[in-house]
């Protein structure tokens, strides 16, 4: 049975947060001198109000949710989010239909970062405020997700990432995960200021410091420039930029453990080894290709190839350079990238280091299984064995980022998309990371595919953001039975 | 310990073997009026004689293998078959570098179908004939593997195939298996024969018959036109050429149960009906596509789409038309077809429908452990549960399908190779396809690509033909030590 008061007890509470967060963009048209404070006075007013009117008939009910609670409050949490995170950009006009309005706000609070808007410089401050903190805000709903709601509803894997996180305990919250919860959120408030700092003190401005720190943090990727970051040619700002990419697309744990001086269990971390080594190995690769074909010069190549490697496998998506036009074996190495993601317990999207490491390892085991098919080969991770049911559901996983995309490329074709548009712009919006291969690369974007496109790719933002299956299971007609 | 003397005692059966087959060419020559017959007859002195020389030292060895034995001698046992398989080629002219010529026979042993010929009709009729039934060898080498050999080396998912192969009985072989693997080849041979008598009575040739024939029940696709299936226009022929691609991706168990009257085993079969319903779904969108964008003519669209839709499906890749001209959506349906591939126990390649159905089964049941995680959910085919180590092997099946394509992509982009050619070729070599998207499409060839590819490709084909693992096993350490 759906607890439906409680549902409603906490969907209204997300409302009232959500139009609170709205006011913050007040004090910033305001000191723009911009003519739309109103605007984002009236649309805080209507979401909050809604969601108090929503709250005073349910505000009796327990906040004890079952499983498939725990599944409609998260899927259905970020669509009204989503919904009602238009108001702004539909009442300043700054984005007239729905349709766009839509895609923008669901890429911003899944952290995507697809862009429909062709003239982002045109747009209000106010308005490109609440654009960059609409991606934090998701990025700190991945955070809570992860740790609070994820471990609960029993998404296999995730309760791999950290020994911080119990083993799910299921129908109450682990006290122990609230402290967690709290002290990752400090460490995303803290970066987040870190950058902003950082990039205030170097060549830009702290308007568009604040706003570009939220949207790397949450490796999000809305930019206030329409040539993203290579708006800065500072070599300082792009590095800074890569530096806090590369911690937001890292497991918020080991960070913590690293401001805390230890280190060593940062470097016995098995994922992060590989994060580090997928970078390394990729940069190096596209740094010479750049170096050869290209530049002829090192620094810019290795700078322009760390960046969008950073950029492309935390899936935040911002752009120095148009990879698109680099050459085509470097454009397929990036295309790749978008089918990695950042590590479990971060911002990051995408099907996340640790299901890819569990994939690679669970291939040789395999094969040693096949040499000795009657011994017992488990996959190790961090030395230990990881079980059997988590295998499966990794690659459960992967197979079905697999079909999902292969479906949904048709599902783009039919609707008169190229086939490279298809590809990039699914691989893209799935991976949460914004700009693709086709017509949807970084030098361009989402503006003119077909509304039922737009749609249905906000739906793929939605669906890879949540860990495909939180979304999937709501389809499934058992999750609907008695 | 490696059983060095028996490998080599069955690598010189296989290379007797071999060469007289390629005598089979000289009357073909003869007939013809030909003058390379003599090539026929010196190739297959020299392949023959090899094998007598190579076979006198260790003629008492036991024919005892064990598991290790195994995997070499059938990808060791693969590549000599290609190797030796270039003479007739090299030694006509017909195919003047080793590249090409190994390219092409590897083609052809691991019924592929990929060209590199620019003008197939300027060859011989001797060197076609060759070329044809290197096919059908190829063909009848899987129908033994499947049989004879990957129950014992445990490779997964294929002792699901049917009743009639009994479980995997180590190192002895079953003498059941024996008697299905005569019954099998006998239905292969008589396919062969009922499709060359069909398609005689139809407007081609008995020399095309035959060789089209051959290359049709091996889901082979090499033809002795340029213009391959499309040179006939006759709907006659297109559609008994289908329905043998049909037959060729069916289970020949199926195939021997229907022969004897037994059609409820074949309705019962749930990997047929799965097989049945994609070529029904894939053939009935691509009519109307076709009907309503190209043709306006309902038979001719029809034909078209059920042709190129059972062609790709069971990795025959015969063309009647370039699918590559059709709108867009099409081919991706078309180049999704490819990572179908036939059916287990049939010649097709390819991940094969029994994985495709375990993978798809697998998928909706992981959303009912997620809403039920402390219920056991296995999945069940033709009423039965899988096991869950057989589940685990079909997804590390798929998951390295997928990283190979991956990985292959990248290796023939940094080769030179655009995106979309080389996701055609990665695609259409490892599935065993022939035809595949970009520059290799069904009018098109591999003649352009660097020397480097074609090797790389080859060694694809390999792959892919023998089921991943086996060729992989190769590579792993394990297989190595003591």
């Amino acid at each position: 049975m759906l607890n439906y008061r409680t549902i409603i007890r906490i969907f209204s509470l997300l409302l009232i947060t959500e139009g609170i967060f709205m006011w913050f963009s007040i004090p910033v048209s305001l000191i723009f001198g911009e003519a739309d404070a109103w605007v984002f006075l009236l649309s805080g007013a209507i979401v909050s109000l809604t969601g108090v009117v929503m709250y005073m008939p349910v505000r009796k009910s327990p906040l004890q949710v079952n499983r498939r609670d725990g599944y409609i409050i998260v899927t259905g949490g970020w669509l009204l989010f989503s919904l009602c995170g238009t108001i702004p950009f539909l009442l300043t006009g700054s984005i007239p239909g729905i349709t766009d309005a839509f895609f923008e706000t669901m890429s911003g609070f899944t952290t995507t970062g697809a862009s429909i808007l062709n003239d982002i410089e045109d747009l209000s401050h106010g308005v490109l405020f609440w654009r960059s903190l609409i991606q934090w805000l998701g990025g700190m709903g991945i955070i809570l997700l992860t740790l609070l709601l994820l471990p609960f509803l029993g998404i296999g894997g995730m309760q791999l990432f950290t020994a911080e996180v119990p083993s799910p305990t299921p129908d109450k919250l682990h006290p122990h995960v609230k402290d967690t919860a709290a002290r990752l959120w400090l460490i995303y408030l803290f970066l987040t200021v870190g950058e902003t700092l950082l990039l205030w003190a170097g060549e830009m401005g702290l308007y568009d410091a604040v706003c570009h720190s939220l949207t790397t943090m949450a490796t999000g990727g809305f930019s206030t420039k329409q040539a993203s970051i290579a708006y800065w040619s500072s070599p300082y700002i792009q590095y800074v930029v890569t530096l806090f990419m590369f911690l937001a697309g890292t497991n918020f744990t080991l960070t913590y453990f690293a401001m805390h001086g230890q280190f060593r269990k940062v470097w016995q971390n098995e994922e992060f080894k590989w994060y580090l080594g997928f970078i390394g190995v990729f940069s190096l690769i596209i740094t010479l290709g750049l170096f050869f074909t290209n530049t002829g010069d090192f620094e810019p190549a290795f700078r322009k190839a760390v960046f969008q490697v950073v950029s492309i496998l935390t899936t935040t998506g911002f752009a120095t350079a148009d990879y698109l036009k680099w050459t085509p074996w470097m454009i397929v190495l990036i295309f790749m990238l978008m089918f990695f993601g950042g590590s479990a317990g971060s911002t990051g999207g995408g099907p996340k280091i640790m299901r890819i490491v569990i994939m690679l390892k669970n291939s040789t085991q395999e094969l040693k299984r096949m040499i000795h098919p009657n011994a017992v080969i488990p996959v190790r991770l961090n030395k230990e064995s990881v079980g059997e049911s988590i295998v499966t559901n990794v690659l459960a996983f992967i197979v079905f980022y697999g079909i999902i995309t292969f479906i949904s490329v048709a599902v783009l074709s039919l609707l008169g998309t190229d086939f490279n548009t298809s590809l990039g712009a699914v691989a893209a919006t799935l991976g949460n990371i914004g700009p693709g291969i086709g017509q949807v690369g970084p030098a361009l974007n989402y503006a003119d595919l077909h509304a039922a496109g737009k749609w249905f790719l906000s739906f793929l933002m939605l669906v890879g953001r949540l860990e495909l299956f939180t979304v999937l299971v709501l389809f499934s007609p058992l999750f609907w039975k008695r």
